[in-house]
């Protein structure tokens, strides 16, 4: 039953093909809404879900919203012939794993093929995600699922002279810039370090965010793999690569549902890491209160799926369990961090992150070249104080398009300051990520890479009274002014009285 | 952190408050795709459900869907100030659904509370459909969620003078009409019998659809107590009483799913029943191949949960579970059933549909006078015999605002005919609910009243090669043309050779 409609264009994006019928007609027709119809106009076809309307849109019109109307180059009032599809295979694929049951690999592809050509509604795709969250995944399965992942997006491969390694955090550790030194670190050791970081979702400023003070960091796939091959590593953003499409996707569902379920976390790191092309994997696990990870044992039992899994995908993954319960370094904001980050590898910056870095780097030492970890740890340390990190992360920044040798003293940071200060005398017991987070971000970060503070009493400092422990960096005096009313409910540091009371 | 934007509007429904935000103000304002905000313009506030955009939405800008720009009158340009709002109480709890957790009922209310004010966005709805999928209920959180989703809508009382009755299938039979005799049967046995009825959702025609034949049944709750009052029973769709609103909302995420957990659907039905005022009612499971349900143990189980959760509720429970396997009677669509209907009232009509409104209305009997089911099979048979259950109807159509004494032969059915004879002999097998559905939609019904098929031989009638087995009525030909089209493909009649294969 194909019947011709009038179209009505709707300049609204939806992130996936999808069209307004009015409901008697949608009834007609046998389509329900999130059903699918295809669209075709002349040779030209494509799929879209369906809504409906009951008074906005007539019985002979189709309202198409965005990106149909880009993909067939609609116009308001154009004919348009629509035809319902059935459902796709993909729905009892997930209706099976509601009911607990197993799926077959074919059946976990073809729900990435749906959700990648559009074929799954929203309404479908968070179904899918409560049942991996109620019903868990085998190992297989999540196989499964991390391979279709992996071949939705662009997929990088280097020549087999070097190693190809990565590194990821799952995250949750404010002033976290690990990887800014773990790449240089690493790639003047000769070996590749095609990385691809994150935006910031809910903190202060993603490793990608920082990067773009020095240079562009929406590279292309073919342009990412050519920094590589120049200068051993690169640190891009993600976002703009298409590795790993269907995550993204999936992201978009799964991250305002809360729902983390391990096979989703698991498959999500692992596609990327194999879409750079990486054989080996540095996976840090930030652990404590505060942190996405609170306990040691859930840390340990996650660091053992990574491993399986990396193993079923014939990936060598190493995991680290770090202490995140504390801001890694006394920053938020993309500036602030980006200059802190430059001077600790210019020597003089925050030890916490020059440690974490070297730490790591030895772990990734340790796997390659099969030493000690602790020796792998001072090659690392080398490796940074005489200045061959540096030195790799400046070759890095120019061949990304950016600035010449850029120097730490030269980054910016936002005009409009504050201080605000200790209400008491005490000891500092505790910096909190999240609180730090909000107020960096009440201060205009990460999108202003200006705003932001930074903390001047961590963990165990001692304070007195009416002393400076914070420096808020703004861009605009309103800006400034909405960071010192934000901290003053979202106050980081919290400090803990010598005398809590006298009876 | 309030903020002033530039409502641009979008005639598009989207059944509660949506807003579009360009993807850079959402995240500066700590706003993820489906989170909240409330918008207000002068004294008049509201909340909407958040989607981005990263083209078609300026920073200045926010898009607001038809449902806000009714409540707020809102016009293009018009300044509206908007602020984030934090996630609501009922998120927790779906997230400890799924969790597996046990609900407190202010916890399974807080979810339909959310519901009700648009609280909650489309996939978090269906991550709770889901969740209840996967972990059940326990039968206080059933009762819970059936008080929550009744106190959602218009709730009728009657005078304590009179049982108050109702009756429900849960349908997915052809023909099933059982409640068109059922409700006059048992209004003019001084029993109050408010019943709300369906439209077809995928079958050729709901009670509402056919009952529109001979009156209005879109009449408000005010109305239907009326008529009620006067006459002891109504026919009227439920969809224009208000009650149990909040299950139209769920039903809206629940039917394109295909989930329909025994929670829902229990809470769905029960819910409705004691927004009639029902304190007794007869609940009629149909099972067997193409029914809703297959199997008799399965609908005994269900059975047995309708009654606990009747016990809770305080209502009376009977369930029949009845054979669905095959159509009730050999009419699909509107004027077709409408017709037969009331040729059964007159005494003349097809006989199925007698029986089965005879039996159930026994089991109502039996249940209220304490009687054994037999007589009360019989009172009904004998009030169905001598016109009392015609005159009943008559009442009630002439109190809805009907036609005065409508008579079957004067109900129109299509003029466009065709019939459909036997491909070889042989004995008839089965009659398909479903085919037969589909292949009156074909011929426009429901929305078409006109539009249907007269199946001529039934289950296991003898029919010759040639011999007429269908025919179709339609009010055009193009519409009579489509349904022979279809039945080629979804013939309903399966007829058994009596020869399989000579060998």
């Amino acid at each position: 039953m194909k019947e011709a409609f009038n179209v009505k264009v709707y300049d609204i994006e939806q992130g996936r093909n999808e069209v307004v019928l009015s409901a008697k007609q949608a009834r007609r027709m046998g389509v329900d809404v999130s059903g699918r119809v295809e669209l075709s106009v002349g040779k030209k076809k494509t799929t879209a879900i369906v809504n409906l309307a009951h008074r906005t849109v007539s019985n002979h019109e189709i309202g198409v919203f965005w990106e149909a109307v880009q993909e067939l180059k609609l116009k308001n009032g154009q004919k348009i012939s629509v035809s319902p599809l059935r459902p796709p295979a993909s729905l009892d694929a997930i209706r099976r794993k509601l009911d607990g049951k197993t799926l077959e690999p074919v059946e976990v592809r073809s729900i990435i093929t749906d959700l990648m050509n559009g074929h799954l509604a929203t309404p479908e795709l968070a179904a899918f995600i409560a049942a991996v969250h109620t019903r868990d995944m085998t190992i297989e399965e999540t196989t499964a699922l991390t391979e279709a992942i992996y071949q939705s997006g662009e997929r990088l491969t280097f020549k087999k002279t070097k190693p190809v390694l990565s590194e990821h955090s799952i995250g949750g550790v404010a002033g976290d810039r690990t990887s800014m030194l773990f790449v240089p670190i690493m790639a003047s050791l000769d070996v590749l370090v095609p990385k691809t970081c994150s935006r910031a979702i809910s903190s202060a400023a993603g490793t990608a965010d920082v990067m773009e003070l020095f240079c562009p960091v929406d590279l292309t796939a073919q342009k990412m793999k050519a920094v590589v091959e120049k200068t051993n590593g690169c640190l891009v953003w993600g976002g703009a690569v298409n590795m790993a499409a269907a995550d993204d996707k999936l992201i978009q569902i799964r991250h305002p549902l809360h729902l983390d379920p391990h096979p989703l976390l698991l498959s999500s790191i692992l596609a990327k890491k194999k879409a750079e092309g990486a054989k080996y994997v540095i996976l840090d696990i930030p652990t404590g209160i505060g942190a996405k990870v609170r306990e040691v044992e859930e840390a340990r039992a996650l660091a053992k799926k990574f491993r399986t899994l990396g193993e079923h995908l014939e990936i060598n993954v190493e995991v680290t369990i770090t202490d995140g319960s504390e801001p890694l370094m006394p920053f938020a904001g993309p500036a602030l961090e980006a200059k802190e980050a430059l001077r600790t590898m210019e020597g003089s910056g925050w030890n916490g992150l020059a440690e974490k870095s070297c730490q790591l780097s030895g772990v990734a030492i340790a796997l390659l070249r099969g030493v000690s970890r602790e020796e792998g740890y001072r090659l690392a340390r080398h490796r940074l104080k005489d200045g061959h990190a540096l030195q790799k992360f400046l070759e890095i920044v120019a061949a990304q398009g950016g600035k010449k040798e850029p120097q730490s003293a030269d980054v910016q940071v936002g005009k409009f300051r504050a201080t605000v200060f200790a209400p008491e005398e005490g000891t500092v017991e505790h910096v909190d990520n999240r609180r730090l987070s909000r107020v960096a971000r009440a201060l205009g970060a990460p999108d202003d890479k200006l705003g932001g503070l930074h903390v001047l009493a961590m963990k165990g400092d001692r304070v007195e009274k009416g002393q400076p422990i914070c420096e808020l960096y703004a861009s605009s005096q309103d800006k400034l002014d909405y960071g010192l009313e934000q901290i003053k409910h979202f106050n980081p540091v919290d400090i803990e009285k010598i005398v809590i009371d006298v009876v």
